[in-house]
């Protein structure tokens, strides 16, 4: 059974086929005059609105991307090249996706200056640090609204408000809450919001960009006209066109999906806290995404415990994909005040709405079942049988 | 009927049967540990090992990118980005696709010296020219393999062999050539060569770049690590295995579709000639395009003839699809030596292997039945009824 879904997500049946007609025969190319070419643009136009919709913004503000990675990186070059006269200071969080953290890094070595907010023990940022960063060259603030890793929900209406007041651009990347929790635009403040279609049971390869209207951005790649000259190449319609079907049915079932996916979450957290000893949850207990489970077991090394649950049957995670062929320990981890070794040993299950009772009733069982081998045969919990070895 | 392969192509069927399996089942992240997305990284390299087989080249010099223009932009920003202290200047020609244009032009007010090398009434660049203009500044040549507007295949191998020579780095643009003509990296000379599944009968919103072994390039995109930290974002696993079946027929069907294109192509372009008075083809004849039909009528707006053509059933399009929006007239018409009034006037034809030799015959007598409608409108043809208007 799947429970990586802040990896990937099937593409929903319902949204495939909406997108099937545009690969054989509705194979237009949307920025061309006749028909076939009209009728690509429409399927694109009716999708910017799907999107929109899903967001709180008007659709001439969403830009299609080829995803998540290329929208933060979009959004935070494209302010800093276009404000570098302004200013050259960044602020942005400890615990970001590689796509922001990375962007961040490059442009530290390229002239730019990063302030990277702490998180604490509940893994979220605090007002009053970003308050106390800000200075008057700060032309940036982005920090996500929810982490990738242990899902905890920063308080992004507030940190708009301050960037509002200090007159400070501020991107999002809500790649892991769009379709999760309620995201609106307007009334979360922001400038720019990343999100992406394979998270949310779309297609791979395809995202989005909120940018507000009057926001004017510097592109990273030249080319065509496409998207405002903000995206150029030929658009992707029959991702465009699956990335709205599933912002549409996203928004349709949200608050539905989201109860019965909390409902799952909670007993998984509270199944396995309470039947393996010595397991502890990662990230604040509610402030988290409805289907987000982060946990650590003493003596337990992550990708062990990932490799024995795919045997039995459980596709789950150590940390983020995007960061699993690495060797180092999550950078989200540490910020929490994690130990390397306690870091290296932390397992990630993320629901999704095809998710069953009798799943999480299986994967709590397999989870106690491989955390008993792997204990068998852990020296560091040989060591100290029984022990509690945090402190 | 469908004219206009090189703005896009329809997805083959046997292509999207194969990309099927990829969205709702075999739907997982590529770069996760468990099983779902090991099965996800083999159909990936699979892919790669297609796309690098038709070209040439070993499979892990193919890098997958969401398309031709990003692969333009990684190859020419993340040359000179990276040998900036060698040097300023790049060496392009006068007609290239605006993905590799609009990023010499952006790269020009950033620093970069750009030549731009003529062309000439056929369309092509002189190796002469090329030689003038190379100086020790200079980092990067990057001239397209064949043009997307009048199909001119320009002798890349030549070029290579010269870039070489001067230990410059050489990139091609293939968007229009790989799976229409042999492409061989190595008989080539090229360093880098970026291609675009759509247009051979893959999915849009995928292509690649091939990296030549030990060529190391900047990434314009940061992120996670993936496709060796030159491209990350998680990988679009549909997309890709339909770019390499694409590849795969291409390479299969090549000698064969290209010979019935070219028929196709001969028969158009002397259909056309031969039955419409001052009507000009441009380009040269035979280093062209299997598929490329460019023409010029004395007297026609190149737009209404494309909108006019489209209420007979015929998809066609006047210059790129890229540039369709723009009002200009074609770069690449006035690169020819055209005057504007003339290079407004053009008219693509661009054949696929599922056009006939009936549709041919059809478009024949809807062209000369639009441009002899459109003549009698005209006010430029009134003045001077019957007589030649070039020169």
């Amino acid at each position: 059974m799947y429970m990586d879904h802040s990896a990937t997500s099937p593409v929903d049946p319902e949204v495939f086929e909406a997108m099937k007609p545009y690969f054989v025969d509705n194979f237009g190319n949307a920025s061309t005059l006749y028909s076939l070419g009209r009728d690509a643009r429409k399927a694109m136009e009716a999708a910017r609105e799907q999107v929109a919709s899903l967001i709180g913004a008007k659709p001439e503000e969403v830009i299609f991307t080829s995803g998540g990675t290329e929208s933060d990186n979009i959004a935070i070059k494209g302010t800093v090249y276009r404000l570098k006269n302004k200013g050259n200071h960044i602020i942005t969080s400890a615990i970001e996706h590689p796509a922001v953290r990375e962007t961040c890094k490059y442009l530290e070595k390229n002239g730019f200056e990063v302030t990277y907010l702490p998180v604490y023990e509940d893994g979220i940022v605090k007002i009053s640090d970003l308050e106390d960063a800000i200075t008057d060259k700060t032309i940036l603030i982005t920090i996500m609204h929810a982490n990738n890793e242990i899902g905890t929900i920063q308080p992004i209406a507030e940190i708009g408000k301050i960037a509002r007041e200090n007159k400070i651009y501020f991107h999002t990347d809500a790649v892991q809450t769009v379709g999760k929790i309620p995201v609106n635009v307007e009334k979360m403040n922001v400038d720019m919001l990343s999100l992406s279609a394979h998270k949310v049971y779309g297609p791979k390869g395809i995202g989005a960009l909120y940018v507000k209207k009057g926001v004017r951005l510097e592109p990273i790649i030249h080319g065509g006209g496409h998207e405002k000259g903000l995206r150029p190449g030929t658009e992707n319609v029959s991702g465009i066109v699956g990335l709205g079907k599933a912002c549409e049915l996203a928004e349709k079932n949200l608050l539905e999906d989201t109860k019965y996916i909390t409902n799952l979450r909670d007993k998984l957290i509270d199944g396995i806290l309470n039947s393996i000893e010595q397991s502890y949850l990662d990230g604040h207990r509610t402030k988290r995404l409805p289907n987000n489970v982060n946990l650590r077991f003493t003596g337990i090394e992550g990708e062990s415990l990932v490799l024995h649950l795919d045997s039995k049957g459980v596709a789950a995670s150590t940390g983020s994909a995007c960061s699993s062929k690495s060797l180092e320990p999550s950078h989200v981890l540490i910020a929490l005040g994690l130990e390397h070794v306690e870091a290296h040993g932390s397992l990630r299950l993320t629901l999704g709405k095809e998710n069953t009772e009798e799943e999480v009733d299986y994967v709590i069982t397999a989870v106690k079942e491989v955390v008993e081998t792997l204990r068998k045969l852990s020296p560091l919990w040989c060591e100290i049988p029984g022990a509690e070895r945090r402190e």
